[in-house]
């Protein structure tokens, strides 16, 4: 038997259902399922996506199968329809359209109204009686046709269109009659023949080239560039399928028209229809945003009866894809036809929304709600937003559509590639602005901090991009005019010249003349404090923060932090009035003089913890010792050493001998860590006595519950962990006595270094618990620098030697393995080890998702991912079993 | 029934034997075992070690059932001698001595004489008819016992036998009668009352007295250094045994005597009787060194009987022990009496002279052989060492770490570039002394005679030079102060002037003044070539060498490397004509630039490889890519750019803005190895061609079999591994084609990145060979700087904390976990994959162990270390079975 390549769909069978998404695409799959469903769409077929993966295999040809099936398939076809490919009398039109399992807006190419020739658009004439609309058909899919499939400039035919207007003496399309159409025909034809081809007119010739087409956009730069853009790899799919379907028009007066439609609102989330209807215009008019469309209650207002009709087919459809839907429809004299439905891209925070609304209405579980969201979003909803007093006074120039919400503040670049430029090279930040976007753009649209345009609705290209992508957008805000040869955009006679600064709000759609200050959103609250309260009910992992100051601290506890997982306690050490005092410390010469600048340290240090320990009430709160070389706390410039010097009272050469001593060659494996407490025990006792001191202090004052982890950085062999804890335990041991309170603590270690991986069994019979510094371990496993590997990272992504950024996305492979071997070997002596992650890795998704497999106990992260890391957590768990 | 504390010997007949060294002490268990050889020995008992071991244990105090044990070995052994412990008419006298497993001469306490008091001395006048001999034992022992056992100042004893040598007016001991020395006892008496002491007349107290203090003496404070010192733990032993032996005397005349001997010369190991005899002495005269022996032919000459019966226990001794002994007589009125037997130290030399003799003798196996010598006599072996009595009165000026072995003599230059002509053009000899080298110093470092460096440890770069060279190095000699300016060294606040002859000894760190004698080694002839041949017959690991010239190549092969496992291209770029070339590869500013530099290099690197390629014909050459980072090959001061600019016709700002890009801060982790190779694959083509095209013209002009491995360095990813070998791949195939030879080549990777060894399985599937590069291996396994770690790894070993430097002694449970583990997964994807190490531990015998038990197929090391791993691999071949 020979291979399916075909699948028909209409007249209420359909070979292909919604689960065949990677071989029909997401659009064949769905009009497939639609018909299943009962509703009404246009009959076609699918050619499918394994046709594709043959033609790039076998030097763009076809499975000999090929032919006899798409002839099979257009029989049905013309049954299903009563027309007649190519017939003189009751032509039947098809529209070819790409569409991948992954839906690419705008990447690929659309032939509409194939099958039109010099004899077919008499016969479709005479079934509609309507000589201008068949004519108008006729050019515009030359028009299309030359473009597409044969790369004829699309200025030329709108040359020769402009040509027939202006002998005519009109301005619009719409004052050309049916003979000044038929006119611009054979003006086309002209074109063809100038570019040196003929417009076939064997519909059969025009169906082939146009499949053709199809299946070679797939490899066409925008289509690449976007997956790229969209991390979409290669191999992953097999290719795009090709839809061919019979034409539905809904141009063909008042009783037409076309809209596209969300089944929820896709800014917000809320539960109501929301769309756009343009009366008597193809979908195309719609998207390419050239008429501004109404909003669906105009279709109710037109067509109460279609409009309930769809309203239905909105429930039915929700309820069967259990997620919003987006739409798209035609009414043809009356008659309505679903011409694609899919899943509605969203807001981060209809995302959030939607997805707690469905749950609650028992749509979908609370697991599946947590799925619908992305980490990513949740990092959006937490992004800043204009500081209101700032924003009132504002110079607020135009209003535009609210297309993508989020606050932007940017300077004003017209060109996509020189704002990209701009912002890689230059790290400027970027508002682009123009008349519209299109797909060539995406990579201007990624690098720009928001995006305005002056044209186009809530379903443009600008708008849709920018959704997906997250970022602030306001559309069609036509009182903006962007004169580009000029440099400038004019609003109300006003003129702003490119590379000022410009703000907008993607919320609201206001723009605003400058630059205003932004502030962070203030916390968690309705659905995405639901969502994440789902997220902690479900995820086995804690949740801990990177702190080091109790206002960080607070931050991230509203934010859901279970605890403090890493203070850094040098970042204290930096301040302006504590610098001088640990430079004392580090210039001394003896044991004695450091002990007395330690002393002075001490109550400052102490004062840090309170604070943290105040905080994190009740909550495990993890303090690093010492970590950094030195040589960090003194200058390296001679000009500063010597300021220095004067103001320490010591002479430049005694100062500069001692930066000299300091010096490393690799000072990230040099006197660091545990390291220098070894060799300077009194840093780790100064430390210990500030920790415990905070830990009585606040316990005995404010009778709060204190947890305090003492955390031993840089550790590679028992022996260090060994020496230091047996210091800092008698330390503590002795303050806890005296003080007559019943304070617990723990000692643990970081485990960073390979070799503390490796020996974890070892380790863990001293250490109480274990936190993995990725940032570290990630350095020593490659042997890459943080501070130079930036050098060539780049191009050993470009390369494909490295897939991301190993310091972004942990390493399973490699580094991982450590976490692993590091976990099971620390719990193999010390079963009940608590074992956590605090290097950058602590807040991305990916990197969560390995710890929760992996068994950790939490991860910890800066107080902004909190909210990410609960989210992902739950979907790890959700994932991989609890 | 009660444990058994005290084991008798003599009268044929011995409760212990020489496997119970443990329990008896060495002494002890060696006499019980003479005694069942039937050799003469006096008799007596051992009080065993694990009394000791109560004593501390129990607050000084011994087991119950001991008394009684002793009550009775004294019964039995005043059966064996006939004579009474404190009788007055025939009385029996013993030594107390210690004797612990393991020999710790001169530490702990010896008692002679004991039994000895007012009554007992006239029961030994009467039994010896010598007065005089009877009160000269009293009072030697009264001041022996009142010294050892109550800590009486000897000086006291000392002034009163003065005083009476005053009243009679005579000088020397031997002048006092018996009478007089009758007077010394009653006055010693008073020294005991005067230390508020009293004499103890009974032998028993006087016995029990001396074992406390033998017990005692475990633990003074000079045993506990000894131990320390020669790494004997705490707790690998029991404690001492103490040794109750019937005294005999060797002082009664002159048919008395005492002596030692060796069975074999200690010196040259020849098979010949050597020793020292004294007539009518006592052992410790001749220990002390008073009177000095005569050789021992003088026994024979006296007494040829006793002297037979001695030859006839040397070689019965010998047989029994197999090796060499050193042996302790005492001869009593003609009847001789061996005192003590155990093997014999010796010099490096007769070590392998006596084992290899032994082998042929069939007294031992050849693996015993094998076993006998350490390592450390071969590395001895092949340098040059001072001549020992001249070392002996050198004046010592300081100390530093020993970093390659040998004896070196020349005078003092600090500038490499200087030294190098004054050896060129002055023919001088050079001692190179610099604060520390760097690679531009080769040239000056190859034509000193040996290296001083006031900082850097056993793996700096002179270190690692050194060692390559097998040049006498002694490196982080902080003890002198370098100051070029002056033109002096300044050690002590003395200072030598620049051009002053130095004495260097690379074996054990010492710096001397001035011009010392030394002695050449003999190479590998005699003894020492044969036993590495046997070794060689027994290893299981194959020996290559790390070499980078022709010339150390052959000094490797002569030594019996059987190939190079590390060829470090870079080296070859320091030299002079090529280092400007090098650098205009650097600051090529595009691909081209850089290939016509490239281009210049090719031919010059091909003529290394000529050379090195028929130095090792028919073995295996493995040749590592480019490594370090670029900055390595430009000057850093600002002097010296701006000298190099305007060598190389640039501005002083280009060259210096090429530098600070090329500044890393991690240079160990950052833009090196591979890494370069990936940026600008051209390097690595052109070392490609360079190679193989030396590998073509070896084969085809000279006929030679060439084995190129081509060693990508610092890979941590299979990608990596794959970019590059496509390249070389197809760089070197196409060369072989066109030359149509039949050439085998292997591209493999060095493992030295931790994820290449946890990810050994994937990286296996593209190299066809690994080697293990355990210093860049350990550096981040532990994350210590090779550079900087000096700074606190003396203090980690003092503090305990590491045993040894783990860049010298491979730490088998971190490092050696990623050797194994990347040899396994390795071999589970390519099972035949050939592995190898070629770091500074391939040469050091602990380590080789570890490859040998980790299943390598060879190690590499430097050329003068290829012997010593030849026998380190047969060592450990023999431990863990082949």
């Amino acid at each position: 038997m020979s291979k399916k390549y075909v699948y028909f769909f209409g007249k209420g069978r359909a070979e292909g259902d919604a689960s065949m998404k990677q071989l029909l695409g997401g659009k064949g799959a769905n009009l497939a399922e639609m018909v299943r469903l009962g509703v009404p769409v246009p009959p076609g077929f699918t050619i499918s996506t394994e046709v594709c993966k043959y033609y790039y295999d076998h030097g763009k040809t076809y499975p000999e199968e090929l032919k006899d099936q798409v002839l099979k398939a257009m029989k049905e076809l013309e049954e299903a329809t009563g027309k007649v490919f190519g017939s003189p009398e009751n032509p039947l039109l098809v529209s070819v359209r790409s569409g991948a399992a992954v839906s690419m807006p705008g990447m690929m190419d659309t032939i509409l109204n194939l099958g039109l020739n010099d004899e077919t658009v008499e016969g479709m004439i005479k079934s509609t009686n309507n000589p201008r609309f068949c004519y108008d058909a006729y050019r515009r899919f030359m028009q299309m046709f030359g473009d597409v499939v044969l790369n004829i400039k699309h200025e030329y035919f709108e040359e020769e269109l402009n040509k027939v207007k202006t002998e005519k003496g009109v301005k619009l399309d719409t004052d050309l009659d049916a003979d000044d159409l038929k006119k611009v025909v054979e003006r086309y034809k002209e074109v063809y023949k100038k570019a040196g081809h003929k417009f076939p007119q064997d519909p059969w010739d025009q169906l082939w080239k146009a499949i053709d087409a199809v299946f070679g956009s797939w490899m066409n730069e925008r289509a690449i560039k976007y997956r790229e853009l969209n991390g979409i790899k290669e191999g992953s799919l097999l290719g795009t399928a090709v839809n061919v379907v019979a034409m539905v028009f809904g141009n063909m007066g008042e009783d037409s028209g076309t809209g596209v439609a969300f089944t929820r609102d896709p800014n917000t989330g809320e539960k109501k229809y929301y769309g756009e209807y343009l009366p008597n215009a193809q979908g195309e008019d719609v998207v390419a945003g050239i008429r501004t469309p109404y909003p669906l209650t105009k279709l109710e207002e037109m067509m109460p009866d279609v409009y309930k009709q769809l309203l239905d087919i909105f429930e039915k459809l929700e309820k069967h894809y259990r997620d919003m839907q987006d739409i798209e429809f035609t009414i043809e004299r009356g008659k309505l036809y679903l011409l694609q439905t899919r899943t509605g891209k969203r807001t981060p925070f209809a995302a959030v929304r939607i997805a707690v609304d469905m749950a609650e209405e028992g749509l979908i579980t609370k697991e599946e709600a947590i799925m619908r969201v992305s980490p990513d979003h949740i990092e959006t909803l937490l992004h800043p937003y204009f500081e209101p007093e700032t924003k009132k006074n504002a110079s607020l120039l135009a209003k535009g559509i609210a297309a993508s919400p989020g606050a932007a503040t940017g300077i004003i670049v017209f060109d996509p590639a020189e704002a990209e430029r701009m912002v890689k090279e230059e790290n400027k930040q970027v508002i682009l602005v123009r008349p519209e976007t299109s797909p060539e753009d995406i990579a201007g649209m990624a690098a720009a901090e928001g995006i305005l345009t002056s044209t186009g609705g809530k379903t443009s290209h600008a708008a849709v991009v920018a959704r997906g992508m997250g970022k602030p957008c306001i559309v069609g805000c036509e009182a903006i005019e962007v004169d580009e040869k000029a440099g400038v955009i004019r609003i109300d006679g006003k003129e702003i010249k490119e590379f000022s600064w410009l703000s907008i709000d993607g919320t609201t759609g206001e723009v605003f003349d400058g630059k205003l200050a932004t502030v962070k959103p203030q916390g968690l609250e309705g659905p995405l404090a639901k969502i994440l309260q789902w997220a902690d009910e479900i995820r086995k992992l804690g949740v801990r923060t990177n702190a080091d100051t109790p206002r960080d601290a607070t931050v991230a506890r509203n934010f859901g932090a279970e605890g403090i997982g890493l203070c850094r306690t040098e970042h204290m050490f930096f301040e302006e009035e504590r610098i001088p005092v640990v430079r004392q410390m580090i210039v001394a010469k003896t044991k004695e003089q450091r002990e007395i600048a330690l002393e002075k340290l001490l109550p400052m240090q102490q004062e840090d913890f309170v604070g943290l320990f105040k905080a994190m009430e009740g909550y495990p709160v993890t303090i690093r010792l010492l970590d950094p070389p030195l040589h960090e706390f003194l200058p390296k410039e001679d000009e500063d050493i010597k300021a220095l010097a004067e103001e320490m009272g010591l002479s430049y050469e005694e100062l500069k001998a001692t930066v000299e001593e300091l010096h490393e060659f690799n000072p990230m494996m040099g006197h660091r860590g545990c390291r220098l407490s070894i060799t300077y025990p009194e840093i780790a006792v100064m430390q210990t006595k500030a920790i415990i001191g905070a830990a009585i202090q606040v316990l005995k004052e404010e009778g709060k519950t204190v947890i305090p982890e003492i955390m031993i950085p840089l550790v590679g062999h028992i022996n260090e962990l060994k020496y230091l804890k047996k210091i800092i335990t008698e330390t503590a041991d002795k303050m806890i006595e005296e003080a007559g309170v019943d304070l617990q603590y723990k000692v643990g270690t970081m485990i960073e270094i390979p070799r503390a991986a490796l020996t974890a069994d070892e380790i863990a019979t001293e250490a109480e618990f274990f936190s993995f510094g990725t940032n570290d371990l990630t350095q020593m496993t490659f042997g890459f620098s943080r501070d130079d590997y930036g050098k060539f990272v780049k191009e050993y992504i470009e390369k494909g030697i490295l897939e991301v950024d190993p310091f972004q996305k942990l390493d399973r492979t490699g580094v991982g393995q450590l976490v692993k071997m590091g976990t099971e070997k620390g719990r193999s002596t010390r079963p009940n080890l608590k074992v956590g992650i605090c290097g950058e890795h602590g807040g991305e998704p990916s990197s969560i998702e390995f710890c929760h497999i992996t068994g950790l106990d939490y991860v910890s992260c800066s107080p902004y991912r909190v909210p990410v890391a609960r989210l992902a957590a739950a979907q790890a768990a959700i994932k991989h079993g609890k």
